[in-house]
C-alpha cells in the first residue's frame, strides 16, 4: 500500500532527487505500458484526479490525447476508433459522473464487441472513506458495462493491472481499470513497465468440422455473419462457402462495422421489425452464428416472440465474435472443398453501380440515394440515420467500397462521436454521418471536437424535427391518434432546432438544403473539402 | 406474474370491452397514483420501452410531462425542481442507456438531499432473457445513485412499489422504480391505487437538550448548517441560537439552496481549500452539524488531511438532514430561552445594500458585481461559475433576498438543466444561471428546454474559454510549467465556442458582452423580458 506522508510532496519532486534514468511515477508507468502495448490515442475529459496521467501525456512520446467537451463524445470516439483500427484506444474519465456520462456509448462499445480500455482516476485511497462531494462505488458503475474492472490499490499492483486490463481489452471487451490519485503519483521504477502479450487467436478446427458437417446435412442452412467476420476477408469466405454448400448468407441486424459494395458478395440484414425477421430465418433447418448472437427481436411485442428461432431449428456457433472469425471461415471453406474466391469475383466484379442522383425536394429515400450516390471509394458512413436511412443500404450492394458503422446497443448519440473515432482511426478516408437530429442532439458537443481535430468528416443531419421511430413504435400498437402530450414528447419542432447555428456555434461550418440538388450540391463540395462540415436536410 | 398471451393484445384494448368506470393499466395506475401523492411533473425522454406510460400523461389529468433532448438534462431539471419545490419530480427514462445518461445530475441530486422519483421502462419481463441489444442491468445501475432501487415484476405488486418509491422519495432521496413493460400495459383496477402516506417528520427533543448542553459547555461552538437549515427559517432560529450561545455559524461549502440577502443572517461558506477551511473549524471546540455532513477536502491532496476535523474536536449532530431540520433548530433556540428572532432583526433589516456597477473591460469580479447589483428581489441564482464567481457570495449578504443554488455532487453540467427545473417550479421567479462555459457544455441541450417552456431564465455564460479549476488545481501541485498536451487539455479555446450561435441554434435570443456596462445593460432588459435569454460574457 501507498503510505501517506503528510507534508512531503512525491510525486512532483525535485528533478535532482530522483534517479532520473529509471524513476517515474505510476501516471508515466501506465501510459508508458499502455503504448508500449501499441495504444497510442486517449479520449478524455480529465478532472483533478486525473492530473498526474494529463501530464504524463507530455512525458511519453507517441501518445495523443483528445479532449471531448462531455464524456459520451469520448466513449463513442473510442468506439468508433475501435471498430475502423481495430485495436483499442484508451478513455480517461472523472471518478464515477465522469464514468457515468460515458455509459450509453459504453454500452453501444461493448454490443459492438469493440475492444476499449476506460482507465477511471479516482480519489487517493486514503482519502475514499471521508466520503467527499465527488464520490460514487466506481466499481459498481463500471461493471454494468465493463468485461473487466479493477482497483489498483498500490502501485505494487498497477503494472500487472494495466497488462491484464490491456488483454481484456484486446480481447475485443470493454476493460475498465480505476487508479487512485495516490497510486497515479506514487514513484516506481522504469523495471516494472510489463509487457503485454497479444495472445495468438486459434481458429478450433474441431467446431469448423462440426459447422462443416451440419452445413453438409441440412436441407437449407444460412449462415449469420456478424463482427469481424462482416468485413472484407469474412465476406469473401462466407461467400465461398455459400458457393460450395448452397446456404445462404445474412448479416446481424446492426453490424458494428461491415464492408460493403462492388467486388464484395452483398448480403441482407436481418430485418429490425421481428414478424419479417422470424419468416425469413423459419426458411432454413440450420442456423450458423459467425459472430453474430443468435437472432432476437429489438423490443418485446405483445404479439410477436422474442427470439426469432424456433426449438426445431438447429443452431450452431462457429466461433465466437472474439475469436479469429475471418480465419474459421476460411478454414471451414478451406475444409468444405470450396473454390477460391477469385474463380466466381468475375460476377461481382466490374464498375460499380450506383443509384442516379434524384431531383426535387428532399425526402428520406432522396437523401439516402444522393448519398449513394456520391459517396467515394474508402468513405466510412456511419449510419445513425434511425428511420430517415431505411432504404439507404438496398442502394449500395454495388457501390463503390466502403465500411457501414451502425449503431449495436440501441443507445441513440452513437453516431456523432463514432464518426469522431473513425476519422481519426483513418485520416485518409472519408467519414459521412448519416444522423438522425434526435439523435445527434445526445452528443452534439462532438462537432466541437471534430472542428478542433480538423477531421474529415461530413454530417448529414435528418432534420424531420421528431422521433419518428416512436411515432412508429406507437402505430404498431394500434394507437393511431396520440393525445396531445404524446404527440409532443415525440416532437422537436418546438423550438425548431437551427443546425446551421448550432453547427457553427462549435467551430463546424454548415449549410441547409431542401432539395436532392442542393444535397448533392453540397455534399459533392464537402467531401472535396478537408475538414468538418455540417449539412442540415430539411426532410 | 404477468402472463405473456400471444397474438393478443391486452393494454390498448377496444373501449367497449373494458369496464369503463374502473379499469386502467399499469402505466395509468402509476401516474394516478404519482398525482394522488402530490407529483406533477415529469421530467423525460421516453422510448419504446416507456409508451404505455406516455400515453398516460394524455389519460390522467393534472400531470405534465417536460421534454428533455437528453437525460441528463431532465434528472439535473429533476435536482432544480425539487430544491425550489421541496418535493419531488419524476423523471421517465430509456432503460439502462436512458438512466446512464441521468446519473451524473442523479448523483448532484443525491449529494443536495433532493427528492426524486425515477420511474424507468424495461423490456417486458418475458423479453429480458433474451438479452436485446438494449438490454442492461439496471437495478446495479440505479443503485450507484439511489437510496431506493426496486423492480416491479407484476402487475400485483406495482401498487406497494409506486407507493414505496413515493414514500422513499419524499424523504428528500432518490427513488428508481424499474417498471417492465408488460407490468405497464397489464390491465388493473383502479381501487388498486394506493395512498401515499406523508409521514409527519419528528423532532428528537432528547437530542436538542443533548446538543444545547454542549453549546452551554463549550469553549466555542459553531453550527454548520446545511440542507433546509439553510433556508430562512433555519437561518432565522439559527441566529437566535447564536445571538444566546454566542456560537458562530457556517454554512457547508456548497448549499444545495440557500436564502440569502438582507434581513436574513448572513453566514459564511466552510471555503473549498481545506488548508484556509481548517484553520477556520480549528478554532472551535465543539461542532454542531445542522443537515450537513462532517466537512472534508473535496479532493484528498498529498499535503493535506482528508478530514478537516481533529479528534479532539466535539462533533454533535442535531438532525439528519431529511429529518425537520428548522423545526429541530426553532425547538433548540427555545429549549435554550433564546430571544426572538423579531428583536434583533432591526440589526438586519434597511434598505438592501449592493455593490456599485463597475464599469469597463469585464472580469470575473466585475461580472459578479453587475449580478449582485442587479439581480431581482426573489431571485433564484444557480451558481456553477466554479472559478469565475469565487468573489460573487460575498457581494450578496445584503442584496434583496435570493435563494442560491450550487453544484452539490461536483459532477459539472448542473447548472443548465438546474435552472430549468427552477423555473418550473417557480415561474414566477427570476432565474439567473451564473455559468462556467466548460461545465454548460457538458448539458447545453437544455438551453433547448428553456425556449419550449418559455422559461424565464437568464443564463450568464463565464467565457473565459478554458477549465481554469484545473489550471488551479495543477498550479497547486506545483506545476507551473505544463506541457503542450497538458495546456491543451484545459483549453477550450481552438475552436472558441459561439454562445450567440449555439444558443439562438436551440431557440434562446443571446447576445455577447466584453464590458460591465453592456453586462449591466443586457443583464437589466433579460431580467425585465419574458422567457429565457443568453448573454455570453467574455471574461
Amino acid at each position: 500500500m501507498t503510505k501517506r506522508v503528510k507534508n512531503q510532496r512525491t510525486w512532483f519532486p525535485e528533478l535532482s532527487t530522483r534517479d532520473e534514468a529509471n524513476a517515474m511515477n505510476g501516471a508515466e508507468l501506465l501510459i508508458k505500458t499502455a503504448a508500449a502495448g501499441g495504444i497510442d490515442i486517449c479520449f478524455t475529459n480529465p478532472g483533478t484526479t486525473e492530473l498526474p496521467l494529463v501530464e504524463a501525456f507530455d512525458k511519453i512520446k507517441g501518445f495523443r490525447p483528445v479532449l471531448g467537451l462531455f464524456e459520451g463524445c469520448c466513449s463513442g470516439a473510442a468506439d468508433g476508433y475501435a471498430r475502423m483500427a481495430g485495436k483499442p484506444a484508451m478513455t480517461l474519465f472523472h471518478l464515477g459522473p465522469g464514468l457515468g456520462n460515458a455509459i450509453a456509448n459504453l454500452h453501444n462499445a461493448e454490443r459492438a464487441g469493440s475492444p476499449v480500455l476506460n482507465i477511471i482516476g479516482d480519489h487517493a485511497t486514503w482519502h475514499r472513506d471521508a466520503d467527499a462531494p465527488l464520490t460514487m462505488d466506481i466499481e459498481a458503475l463500471s461493471k454494468t458495462v465493463s468485461d473487466w474492472t479493477r482497483t489498483s490499490t498500490s502501485i505494487e499492483t498497477l503494472p500487472h493491472d494495466i497488462a491484464r486490463a490491456m488483454a481484456v481489452a484486446n480481447k475485443g471487451s470493454i476493460a475498465t481499470l480505476i487508479v487512485p490519485q495516490d497510486v497515479q503519483w506514487a514513484e516506481t521504477s522504469q523495471e516494472n513497465i510489463s509487457k503485454i502479450n497479444h495472445e495468438p487467436v486459434q481458429v478450433d478446427m474441431d467446431f469448423v468440422q462440426h459447422v462443416a458437417k451440419h452445413l453438409r446435412n441440412s436441407k437449407k442452412a444460412v449462415i449469420i455473419l456478424g463482427g469481424s467476420a462482416l468485413r472484407g476477408n469474412g465476406l469473401r469466405a462466407a461467400a465461398r462457402i455459400m458457393e460450395k454448400t448452397h446456404c445462404n448468407l445474412l448479416s446481424e441486424t446492426f453490424p458494428a462495422h461491415m464492408e460493403r459494395g462492388v467486388s464484395l458478395p452483398a448480403i441482407d440484414r436481418i430485418p429490425y421489425a421481428p414478424s419479417f425477421a422470424s419468416e425469413i430465418l423459419s426458411r432454413y433447418d440450420c442456423i450458423v452464428l459467425a459472430g453474430a448472437k443468435e437472432p432476437v427481436a429489438f423490443f418485446g411485442y405483445q404479439d410477436e416472440p422474442s427470439r426469432l428461432l424456433s426449438a426445431e431449428q438447429k443452431v450452431i456457433r462457429l466461433s465466437s465474435d472474439k475469436d479469429n472469425l475471418q480465419e474459421s471461415l476460411k478454414r471451414l471453406a478451406d475444409f468444405l472443398g470450396a473454390p477460391p474466391y477469385a474463380k466466381f469475383q468475375i460476377k461481382l466484379s466490374g464498375s460499380s453501380l450506383r443509384p442516379h442522383l434524384p431531383a426535387g425536394a428532399l425526402g428520406p429515400k432522396k437523401a439516402s440515394a444522393v448519398i449513394a450516390a456520391l459517396q467515394p471509394e474508402n468513405a466510412i458512413v456511419v449510419d445513425e440515420s434511425i428511420t430517415s436511412g431505411a432504404g439507404y443500404y438496398n442502394m449500395t450492394a454495388t457501390v463503390p467500397l466502403f465500411s457501414l458503422l451502425t449503431l449495436t446497443g440501441g443507445a441513440i448519440g452513437q453516431g456523432m462521436p463514432c464518426a469522431v473515432g473513425a476519422a481519426i482511426a483513418c485520416p485518409d478516408r472519408a467519414v459521412i454521418n448519416f444522423q438522425a437530429d434526435g439523435s445527434a442532439m445526445y452528443t452534439v458537443q462532438s462537432l466541437w471536437m471534430q472542428a478542433r481535430e480538423s477531421l474529415n468528416i461530413t454530417t448529414l443531419i435528418c432534420a424531420n424535427q421528431r422521433y419518428k421511430i416512436l411515432e412508429k413504435e406507437l402505430a404498431r400498437t394500434g394507437n393511431r391518434t396520440p393525445g396531445a402530450y404524446t404527440k409532443a414528447l415525440m416532437n422537436l419542432g418546438n423550438p425548431v432546432i437551427d443546425w446551421v447555428s448550432l453547427s457553427k456555434g462549435m467551430g463546424v461550418p454548415a449549410v441547409s438544403v431542401q432539395t436532392a440538388e442542393e444535397l448533392a450540391h453540397h455534399l459533392g463540395f464537402a467531401l472535396r473539402e478537408p475538414g468538418p462540415c455540417l449539412i442540415e436536410m430539411k426532410l
